[in-house]
């Protein structure tokens, strides 16, 4: 028997074995165990959408209980069903999953999507059930969506293997060029249909559950095959496999298919971030934020901004002139209050508001009325009420000039008819120019309503509010520049460490290696250290005083003792034996005054290095994401102003530059208010050692 | 003839004349002046809408071209008339207004309505025949809204004075207690629009255009006394008599209705394009910032913000727990992921998720499902789709527990029928528990609708984006906080200046001071300095050198040099005389070497002082709202992390105090990383003593 479903991804009976994700995204049959003919329920809802909106391919209930549901005959058990079953929908109770999945396999089934919630999200006889449940699934050759998902949906084949109410109606199934890939349910098919209101259209919604076995990664990795995906959006809660998750965005940027991801969790390190070594400066959350960037993952930072990127690629990849390439912006406007609103904005966003030259004036100035502006933000006037070609012609002039990246019009209340007018005029310029063209309509959807469709179609982005523009705009351009930036698959173990360095590991007390071996370490790595000498007495100090022959400061050494400016145990500037000796004596007391018990390795007397600015570098290893290298602006500053920078280890001498120009403070580390600049270079490479030392020594901290 | 129209604000021809603001917003006649039979042009509308919308009062069109407008007796000129004419909508060319204001004088109509651009807002010229109009007018008793505005809306009377597209779908008259007072027409009405999809319902809406005499204030003075009114919201690019701001503000505040305002114009760009839109002085918009802080005037970021607060303000006002009193939050959720996302942004707004005690967790674990969560954010799971009830009970719970100002619920996707029930028991906690309730329902319009209106009739506020409802509460908390606090009406001159200090302006050279006369001005208003001496050679230096005894710095001080070390003309931590003499030399050779024929004052060897941290302190008078002082984080930093807090002068020690606490840097500066902390009240006296000069001292800059 074979399928044809006019459209989509849905696949031939007669073509090869469905496996995995096509079994549950693209499945020439469903089963769905635990059928009910409340077609509100969890049983129900998926037998009603499959067979309700068109699925093509054969639909099984299954339940015991029942002969029938929604029309369609309803089998004991999967076992009993005629025909073969790609995917088995299987809404029964967390106890009984067992049974079926054992079922499915020895019908063969291909993938099985579970509804249950009861497993690995309660803990730890919950993981082990789960655990269970994917052993047996795998030994059978099945694939599992879940458990603790709400359902898939495959909208070019009319496939809503879902117990969602989302789905409920029929609008909701608008077919477009996004897929979302959820890690949570509820909020997945919610944020759905939130876009399918903003006209964004879907290929896909996977709510992933509790990812037992096929997880988020394998579905985007799916999707981006898929020639009609233009954009994935994802919700997440963890990433399971970092280095999978590199891949799958390398194969994203190759393909030139943006992901763009809402990652949660961020609050969590708010509060560790109070803890304030060096190392522990970044929670996971930094982590995700580096491996997003360092991939070309665009980071959304709510519903509204995933929403509007959505819109925005897929609008623009539609599109003839793609994506705008740098940051440039002109704006048009209709009113001069809302000119005004977006040329605010923009500067918000780090875009710049392009300086249109005479000639391009000039020819502005034969369309824009006289009360009007041709200075950018233009003013081309209400006028387009009367003479609504002004909007075309005035947009075609700034499309057309030089130094443009993109071309913003903001559009006001206008009449539905006069509104369809100006907006084809939009639309033809869109259409005629070479450069990317989005539209700011802040008016209320009764009046705009035939009006945004239009464009959407044309595949011109619509927002309302001025600020949500803009903040698209920037991540659109910065998306451009990471897409096609060259970069090396991460590697996370080098060959082998540096000579001599992996014996130093040896000098870890509860973790935390000596002065000495870490001074050691350090000069291996050709880490430059300020001179010093690690001494027993206050005499000692005073004769390494002698040897360095200058300014030196005093610091008691203790494996115990992290933030030492509290406990009193550094003494800065001192230029005499008298002082050193001194310091050295007051350390040791009032560090251990303050800490009584603390483990003493020495006291450091080192050379005090007059420099440009201090800065604070670090590394740490992320649970999930491994090594990371941080850059900071040093001393108490680093906590107040979170001045800081981050990246995935191992990073190149460009990466790690990259890194000290995304400061803040990096203007006056280039030398402005006249201060002497600072060798970002050396700066640079010390980060580049630095993140080889932590990936060629896994054992380091 | 006695109208009645049921409701709102219009009032019957026998009560007292009309004047001003009330003529224009509660009319009982309007004459439209250009009257069109294209219902649909700038004439044509407004007569169509007042018809169309049923205004109770009369309507008079006046054109000489024409017999009938609208099916309405038109006169070929005000002076035609047979009634008295409250308010004149004038649609006429700005060519033709003069004659057209003239004719209302004559008819002694109380105010005009006009819609003609093309006066201030295009240069000099239109700025002057604007003045003439204004004159004209005054002398008559005629009060004018305009010119270049698109015109007022009065809900209650069904009174749309305007030819704003906006008003052609019946659906934006929907009636409320918002009130809208735009600078810009188009932007304004479009914004209106939004609103009203989201819900909002509004009794006035007014376009001020150029405001040649009545300006925003005056409106938002009229509309305050609305009883009916219980939020105003404006559309602001400038304000154009900051004493009577200060009034209306304190109104608003005694009365408890918050204004909310988008000041636009903060960028250079907007800055500049604002001042040609409106032909506005463009005050700092640093110091529209410190005056809407002062007055407790929110000020939101964009139009969503302005929208988000215009619907929470007018739900909470509505219902019966008020306003949230405080930061502290309890997040219930359907979902965890939304849970989680909303735990996410309540830190990133700066709230606070309360900590349920065991008490209230053991009440709430009767209600949540096992694999959901009783720990905030609260996870009543999807099992509300079973038992709709759960939702009620479980807020019911956290809203009654100590330590709580607002709970925020986060409902999924829902079938219609459901989510009407589940909004019910949500409303229904609203009314039982004496705590502000919102909720964030992140799913689409269609399955929504129902249950949104039903919140929003409830007085719940209904958000659809977390951080937007998370950035809503911390405004909410923010109001209440300066809604209730005393403050004294600003004092714009003080009685005189001290003794001695008015003398020492002769000192100012282009106006800067000299360095001398600065020095004895600081020390009449007790503002200390470190000590010093003016010099004139390296021989002079050195002997002030010996009568400080201290480490010193030297400065080269001119009035024509601003940023010292840029130029090379600062020496510090010097600590012998040779030094200091050849210091002298160098800062002099230096400084003269970047900036030649610089007027040299002398040369400043000054007291090296040691401290906590560098501030900078500093005011500057404001073009709009006058003196302005500020603190900042000291040196380089200043302009690397804009760590800036700024005040209205006079200020008290208390607003001095409150200053420093907002700068990021406050927590270093109160000790923290076992720093030595500052004497902070020092440095509010001399924030106090600062303003106190700049008020008493009008000439000073």
């Amino acid at each position: 028997m074979a399928l044809d479903t006019g459209e989509g991804s849905t696949h031939a009976r007669s073509g090869p074995s469905l496996t995995g994700v096509a079994a549950l995204l693209s499945p020439r049959s469903v089963a769905v165990v635990g059928a009910s003919p409340d077609l509100n329920s969890a049983g129900g809802r998926p037998v009603r959408y499959l067979k309700q909106y068109g699925f093509a391919g054969e639909i099984f209930p299954v339940n015991p209980k029942y002969r029938e549901v929604a029309g369609l005959p309803c089998y004991p058990s999967v076992g009993d069903i005629p025909g073969e079953v790609d995917l088995a929908v299987i809404s029964v109770a967390a106890g009984r999953c067992r049974d079926v999945v054992r079922d499915c396999v020895a019908k063969g089934v291909k993938a099985a999507l579970m509804f249950a919630a009861g497993f690995a999200e309660t803990g730890e006889e919950g993981r082990r059930r789960e655990a269970e449940l994917v052993a047996l699934a795998r030994e059978g050759g099945l694939r599992i969506c879940g458990p603790n998902s709400i359902g898939v949906t495959n909208l070019a084949a009319r496939m809503a293997a879902t117990f969602s109410p989302a789905l409920d109606e029929e609008c909701y199934l608008r077919l477009g060029s996004a897929a979302l890939i959820s890690q949570s349910g509820a909020l997945g098919y919610g944020f759905y249909t939130m876009c399918q209101d903003a006209g964004l259209g879907f290929r896909y919604v996977v709510s992933t559950g509790n990812e037992a076995d096929l997880s988020c990664l394998d579905f985007m990795d799916y999707v981006l095959d898929d020639p009609e995906v233009r954009v994935v959006l994802a919700y997440l809660e963890t990433i399971r496999d970092p280095a999978r998750f590199e891949d799958v965005a390398a194969k994203a940027r190759s393909r030139g298919k943006p992901i763009v991801a809402l990652k949660v969790g961020r609050s969590e390190v708010g509060g560790r971030a109070a803890l304030s070594h060096t190392a522990a400066l970044a929670g996971s959350d930094e982590a995700y934020g580096a491996a997003f960037r360092r991939e070309g993952v665009i980071r959304a930072s709510d519903l509204d901004h995933l929403l509007d990127l959505g819109v925005a690629f897929d609008c623009l990849l539609r599109g003839r002139s793609g994506l705008p390439r740098g940051r440039r912006v002109v704006v048009v406007a209709t009113s001069g209050g809302a000119g005004i609103l977006m040329a605010d904005k923009c500067q918000e966003w780090g875009l710049e508001l392009a300086s249109l030259d005479a000639d391009v004036r000039d020819r502005l100035a034969q369309v824009v009325p006289t009360y009007g502006s041709t200075v950018n933000p233009v003013d081309v006037t209400g006028q387009v009420v009367n003479e609504p070609e002004l909007a075309r012609q005035c947009l075609e002039v700034v499309a057309g000039a030089a130094g443009v990246d993109v071309v913003v019009f903001m559009l006001g209340t206008l009449s539905r008819d006069l509104a369809v007018r100006v907006v084809q005029g939009v639309a033809g310029a869109a259409a005629s120019v070479g450069r990317p063209l989005i539209v700011v309509w802040s008016g209320g959807r009764e009046l705009s309503r035939e009006g945004r469709a239009l464009l959407l179609q044309e595949g011109v982005p619509c927002f309302n509010v001025p600020g949500r523009a803009a903040r698209a705009l920037a991540d659109l351009a910065w998306y451009t520049g990471a897409r096609d930036a060259t970069r090396e698959p991460r590697r996370r173990t080098l060959p082998a460490p540096r000579e001599g360095a992996a014996g130093l590991l040896a000098g870890q007390v509860d973790g935390t290696l000596t002065w000495a071996a870490g001074e050691r370490l350090l000069s291996v790595y050709d880490i430059p250290l300020a001179p010093g000498a690690l001494v027993g007495s206050p005499e000692e100090a005073a004769a390494a005083w002698r040897g360095l022959g200058c300014k030196v400061a005093v610091k008691l050494c203790s494996p115990d003792i992290r933030h030492r400016t509290e406990v009193g145990a550094v003494r800065l500037g001192l230029s005499s034996e008298d002082e050193v000796r001194a310091a050295c004596r007051a350390v040791t007391d009032s560090a251990l005054g303050s800490c009584p018990g603390a483990r003493v390795e020495g006291v450091l007397v080192q050379t005090m290095v007059d420099g440009v600015q201090e800065l604070l570098i670090g590394a740490r290893r992320d649970p999930q994401f491994g090594p990371l290298v941080t850059a900071a602006l040093g001393g108490v500053w680093v906590e107040v102003f979170r001045d800081i920078s981050m990246r995935l280890a191992p990073l190149d001498l460009e990466e790690a530059l990259a890194m000290l120009s995304e400061l803040k403070a990096s203007a006056l580390l280039r030398g402005a208010r006249g201060r002497k600049p600072a060798d970002l270079e050396a700066v640079a490479r010390i980060l580049v050692n630095l993140g080889r030392m932590m990936v060629e020594l896994p054992d380091l901290m």
